[in-house]
């Protein structure tokens, strides 16, 4: 059989996804937004092997048993079941995201998944297609098919539920400059997180009619390079997505100190006229959103209050594609 | 003239006043609940002096000039309109609060001044009067005319808008930790902060069905003395209030890193069998509800934490009396 390695990066949401309709389908309630990354990829190999009796996972040259290997299971499955392919397969997966960076990798992992496990079962699927597939594994996976600016349409079933690019070629100075800030494992995931916020939080309905109107709004913004306002709407749609941990029930959060003070940092930062606005995931640590002539004063800024080692500059990057 | 001195006790609110519906009358966009504690209490003389061209306020020994005295004077111009007295006064009030413990002296403040002004006036107010009187100066002083556990009645006007005991004398072996962790000047007032929440958060209208329920729920909990569903509830609605901060345009929080490490030792508490759940108002300080058999290690595991001379701690107090 052959082996065919696939390349894609992570995203990260100015308009978030939080909440299932579907788990299994892995269906959102909402439609999101998102910039592909240029900094952090996974390249991943799959080959189906008539030999095998079970499924080879090796995830950063670690060999994963059950059941840490489950969730690539159960994908390779959905692969076997869509193109009649049977065999087992060995799956060699390498993320090129540090640590803890709070920039998920399951994105770039299920998305380089898609593409490899389908291509080497010998499937030819469009982006389209590839974007549904990788929802299967993990719903931000479904953006990182594209390149650039990608919204990914909630849709009502598995066909309809995909990533379509707004701009797949960003034409507009700016970065991303991810702080990385705490390596503990996070205490509630986000599967956990979401789940807690869609039954509990009675908020919840209203954060649905947020989303709506945020992607309203910030979709001319991008297109129009319009960055006040794409930045106001992606810092005030974080906050209200981390609204919903404080308004479950039991209230969580995943905040820590670093994260209140690099809020603060952005905020003095935008009063000195460094225009900038943060984001955050279901982890600590902030994404700052900037325009690329104020990358070194707010650079240097975080690197000063919080070591240069946990500064990491990223700009847009590409989608899916074959290394092999 | 008479001189008239008035002793009240601040309030610690447990299903939180968040939002005015009429800033000038000072009527609340929902109802709320909350213990008045012993340990805090502000101390009023009033006495209305015709020699006066103007009226002399003193806080804490300080003699206020304007507009720092405005407040007070504001306040002073509804009981002269209530009783027709014309002249001015010499008002001296004592806050035995310490700085910054979180806890709001406005509402000691207020509920001892509209106690000494109407009696120096020659008003004679029946409790409810009182409170109505009291809510112009400040809302949660409207509660503070009571002991034990009260409800503001939002109602509909000047008339209605007042506090009712739901169980003034507390049979009840409970306490309130106060951490008094952070001695800064808050950077947004509540008075804005509830401004941005009604105006800007998109969760405000579910906020108001929030303290209907939770105070469907935490009256009878009192009542019955259980504990569990009371600190449950106290809990929850304090979130679901700094939900409504980081859910506002432009977004902020009270919290910093201590808030979040000591709602972390509530929780480790709780795990370990010391039942106890965490409030918070305006500002980063946690106050800690708990049983006084629990007291002991509560306070032990606080002290160790962020140093005994942080931790205070109160138990349920009386309302408003005449100390002269």
């Amino acid at each position: 059989m052959t082996a065919v390695t696939a390349r894609a990066h992570t995203n990260i949401a100015l308009v978030k996804y939080w909440g299932k309709a579907d788990p299994n389908l892995m269906l959102p309630q909402t439609s999101s937004l998102s910039l592909t990354l240029d900094q952090f990829y996974t390249d991943t190999t799959v080959e189906f092997d008539p030999r095998l009796t079970h499924d080879m996972v090796r995830i950063n040259a670690q060999l994963l048993a059950a059941p840490a290997s489950q969730k690539v299971v159960d994908f390779l499955n959905i692969v076997r079941e869509q193109s009649g392919q049977s065999a087992f397969a060995h799956v060699t997966s390498v993320n090129h995201v540090p640590t803890a960076a709070g920039l998920a990798s399951s994105a770039s992992a299920f998305a380089a998944m898609a593409g490899a496990a389908s291509r080497a079962a010998g499937l030819e699927l469009t982006p389209r297609a590839l974007s549904r597939l990788a929802r299967r594994g993990s719903g931000s996976a479904t953006r990182s098919i594209y390149g650039g600016f990608v919204e990914w349409q909630a849709g009502s079933d598995d066909h309809t539920s995909l990533a379509i690019p707004l701009q797949e070629t960003v034409d507009w100075p700016i970065a991303v400059v991810a702080l990385v800030l705490d390596p503990h494992h996070k205490r509630i995931s986000s599967r956990q997180g979401m789940q807690s916020s869609v039954t509990t939080s009675p908020y919840y309905p209203a954060w649905k009619t947020v989303v709506a109107q945020d992607l309203a709004t910030i979709k001319p913004a991008i297109l129009h390079q319009d960055f006040s306002t794409m930045g106001e709407v992606l810092e005030s749609n974080a906050m209200r997505m981390h609204a919903l941990t404080l308004s479950a029930q039991p209230p969580y959060s995943y905040f820590n100190g670093d994260t209140l003070r690099a809020m603060d940092t952005v905020r003095v930062l935008r009063q000195a006229g460094q225009e900038c606005y943060y984001t955050l995931d279901a982890g600590p640590n902030l994404k700052v959103f900037c325009q690329t002539p104020d990358l070194p004063t707010i650079t240097q800024k975080f690197a000063e209050q919080f070591g240069a080692e946990h500064v990491i500059v990223a700009h847009p990057g590409p989608g899916l594609r074959f290394l092999s």
